[in-house]
């Protein structure tokens, strides 16, 4: 299954041949929301420093091109800013400057809640409310309250997580293994995904199909292989900079079993392949129905696995 | 307007004879509420001393009775457990406890979040998670999912709003005055208040309604009077228990404006007042188009605006 045949330097890795094959379809409209992204930012300035403004940029538009493939350039672009926001206000208020103050980002979210409430921010010393707010009011534009409201809870959500992962991120060997895999798929971004998806690609799930165990299967499954194999790319970038370990499966996995990393990632991968195999039996089972929103829904989520196996091999992780 | 012939001992109050004259109307379901409200909490044993218990409950029936007094008798009950749900809450895991240990209300708040995503908690130990799971499949069941997800956001701002609180209770003059009227709404619980008037009492506002100047007005209106005359009731209470004042709109006004208690009290008064002039203007403009969603959603924050009102002059704040 994972190749334990790697040299020691780089751990073992899951292997998706068998349930996700490339190549995995792309969007043709990759460069232009690069290039809408640039422009947004040059009215949002969420990330003041060129380089990683480049490369966020840059991965962000491949890997929106790469979540939903088929979608019309406008829903694509409003998407990738969306992703980017999130990224962008993880990397400057969540994550290392979240966990030295972590009252800070609390303060950051209760600015956030109050743009998800409706409220217009005030201040722009702080793009990231004013932003956050105009991606809002576009989505609310296009689609219907409930699916709104689908995608502003998964946004607060997000938020909780990150505020709870700032006050463990200096202690992460406090942290109960079920409560990390419980909050993983929020701190990933992969359920903002999920909910944002009806929306790009214009469908909608009734209530009751919503409540299908094997939509809420799929969801779980693509949900923490998100969350785990973005774990096994980045641990050694995160466990480099020190001096605390990373708040990270690897790191938990650790504690609890006195593993050697190898095993670790070995561990990982497996988890990560039996996930994949899930995934793929339920895609399979709800996308071979007639065209409908469970089919689409399915395709959806295939596509959200394929571009985060994908992401983890980008630029950014090495 | 707000009577400064008090003794120096009372500090005055407003007055909103003009605005909200009495008598009240309360639901003739009190009693049966009290009586469910304690057997719900044999099963989710959300308050484990008597005392507070019995005066909890017994505010709650009392205030949900005022708050819908047309609400038929299971859609009260049901109300009345999320009022009490919220209340216990505060004073079990908010407040002075949060203030000693904001991470460990971080927890609480990754725990609830679970629910609010769906998932069924496992643990008993701590009964919250599953009082508040049960509440919502029961909103969720008697309710469009437009309306239950409103009801559900604004769960989310108030556990976002009181851990916002914890970080800030040991240095209330830290916080900004505009960033403490605007989060007081949801640690007051009338944001989500008001989201359930529209399941308790079967209408549904329109999104384009939901946007009208003049029912954002009403509902912001009704919102601050909520958590103001909330703050002058609660002051000298929670001031009595010290070392520190407490995060309440007179401890920010007198460190603002160095004022004496007295002439904050008057001014905070002044500002319930021109709240309640506000309110009562939005509410007949409001109230007087053909019975409507609009129509019924102004009566039910007249009905709220109300209960608070009535709520300050309970036994819990003397």
């Amino acid at each position: 299954m994972s190749g334990t045949h790697h040299a020691a330097a780089i751990p073992p890795q899951p292997d998706f041949t068998a349930t996700f094959p490339g190549p995995h379809p792309a969007s043709p409209h990759s460069r232009r929301t690069e290039r809408e992204l640039l422009s947004w930012l040059e009215e949002y300035p969420l990330l003041p420093h060129a380089k990683p403004r480049s490369i966020l940029v840059n991965i962000t538009s491949h890997g929106a091109s790469r979540t939903f493939p088929t979608a019309a350039p406008d829903d694509l672009a409003l998407f990738a800013k969306l992703l980017l926001w999130l990224t962008a206000f993880d990397d400057e208020h969540g994550e290392a400057n979240a966990a030295a103050n972590p009252a800070a980002l609390v303060n950051h979210s209760g600015e956030l809640m109050f743009v998800l409430t409706g409220v217009t921010p005030s201040s722009t010393a702080n793009p990231f409310p004013g932003a956050l707010h105009d991606l809002l009011a576009r989505f609310r534009a296009r689609t219907s309250p409930a699916k709104y409201l689908g995608l502003a809870a998964s946004l607060r959500d997000t938020i909780t997580a990150l505020v709870w992962e700032a006050h463990h991120a200096a202690e992460p060997d406090g942290v109960a293994l079920a409560t990390y895999l419980a909050m993983r798929p929020h701190t990933v971004f992969v359920r903002t995904i999920i909910a944002a998806a009806e929306i790009v690609l214009d469908y909608e799930l009734a209530d009751s199909q919503r409540g299908l165990a094997s939509v809420r299967c799929l969801e779980s499954s693509v949900a923490n292989l998100a969350g785990w194999i973005n774990d096994l790319a980045s641990y050694q970038r995160e466990a480099s900079r020190g001096p605390v370990q990373p708040l990270s499966l690897p790191t938990l996995l650790q504690a609890r079993y006195h593993w050697e990393l190898e095993q670790v990632f070995t561990h990982i991968s497996g988890m990560c392949e039996d996930e994949a195999d899930t995934a793929r039996q339920r895609i399979t089972e709800l996308a071979c129905a007639a065209p409908s929103a469970l089919s689409a829904h399915a395709r959806a989520l295939e596509n959200i696995a394929r571009s985060f196996i994908w992401h983890t091999s980008h630029a950014r992780y090495h």
